[in-house]
């Protein structure tokens, strides 16, 4: 490890030998997502729910309706965001050396408003630039009142911890000699043949971020 | 909506429409994850933590080591559990209305322990099934101290609800003119070319399930 965990509640306890505290680390796996899930307590009960995401800088973004439960919740009480990509199966020899390659990243914290209308023009535009790069530029931008019924959302990386296992098969010696197949099997988020709105079949496709390999 | 929401807080309060309460949509959700996200409370701090997840009949399993807080704590407290797909990008003509299709599933309850040998075995062989189906009678069963060393969770799928949306653009018809692609760009999760351990090279390759479509 080549950082400190920043608290006590992002020390990564159970195999520390595959955290990361760097924010170079944390904002890689960040810039991977299309969606974080969060955590936060509301109305007795505890609630984990899917939103979608973005990183501007040292933060991560997220947007919802104005009036929703999560964009109003969040900004009164801290919480924690999980971010976390499958990168592929593990197959060992043995059924307790299974594993699986993953990339994550937890970040506590709270939430703050994205009030100023420029700032928030501009953290929304990197969400749709996150997705389709160049494509902020042709789609009709937010009007008035979109702007002003969408709640943006910004939470700073500073409370973070990243976990990685990406590495192969780690089987009991005595069971090398097992005839089964073992290794790892990658997995990886991939866009399918586009599918254009009947009118668009002309115009030219949009580009795709990298992290979104094509077949 | 064919079904009534199993409980207040599982109601979808937020676009209503894309909501779903039946057990079949549910373990279909569940059945096509490899990990899912737990918020729990523990020490003043609610935490969201990534953990690999499988289905046996009406529950979620998942399993850590006996001494991990994870496992640990969720025996103690109610917590809620996130399972989501994101299945494409939604490209419309204004920012606005851009948006992602998905499969989401958020379940409540309390964990517990499985700790009958026999049921401990039969579910983490589903769990072998479940990332390879026909894996669990090649590979060498837990013996007695992995089977002791390691802790299986079951959560009950009463108290979920799913949200779904999976179709194109919707777009204002003010917009329709604006000289874009307009459309949705499919995304899945894809198994890539395996990489077999030095050994294992003219071992038959393992089977993979239906929800990692290979390339």
């Amino acid at each position: 490890m080549e950082h400190e965990a920043p608290s006590p509640r992002t020390r990564i306890r159970r195999k520390p030998q595959r955290g990361h505290y760097d924010t170079a680390t944390v904002a890689a796996i960040v810039d991977t997502a299309l969606i974080c899930q969060i955590a936060f307590n509301q109305g007795d009960s505890v609630h984990c729910l899917p939103t979608a995401c973005w990183r501007v800088g040292n933060a991560l973004y997220i947007h919802g309706a104005n009036n929703s439960r999560l964009t109003r919740t969040l900004l009164d009480s801290d919480c924690s965001v999980c971010i976390a990509h499958v990168d592929g199966l593990v197959l060992a020899r043995s059924a307790f050396h299974h594993s699986m390659n993953f990339r994550s990243v937890v970040i506590y914290g709270r939430f703050v408003a994205v009030d100023a209308p420029e700032e928030k023009k501009t953290a929304l535009a990197a969400f749709v630039e996150h997705v389709s790069p160049g494509r902020s530029a042709l789609v009709r931008p937010p009007n008035d009142a979109e702007l002003a019924g969408t709640a943006v959302l910004r939470l700073r990386l500073d409370e973070a911890a990243a976990k990685i296992r990406n590495w192969g098969v780690e089987d009991d010696a005595c069971d090398l000699d097992i005839p089964v197949w073992a290794g790892v099997v990658p997995l990886r988020c991939t866009a399918g043949e586009m599918e254009a709105e009947a009118a668009c079949t002309d115009f030219p496709q949009p580009s795709l971020p990298d992290y979104l390999l094509t077949t």
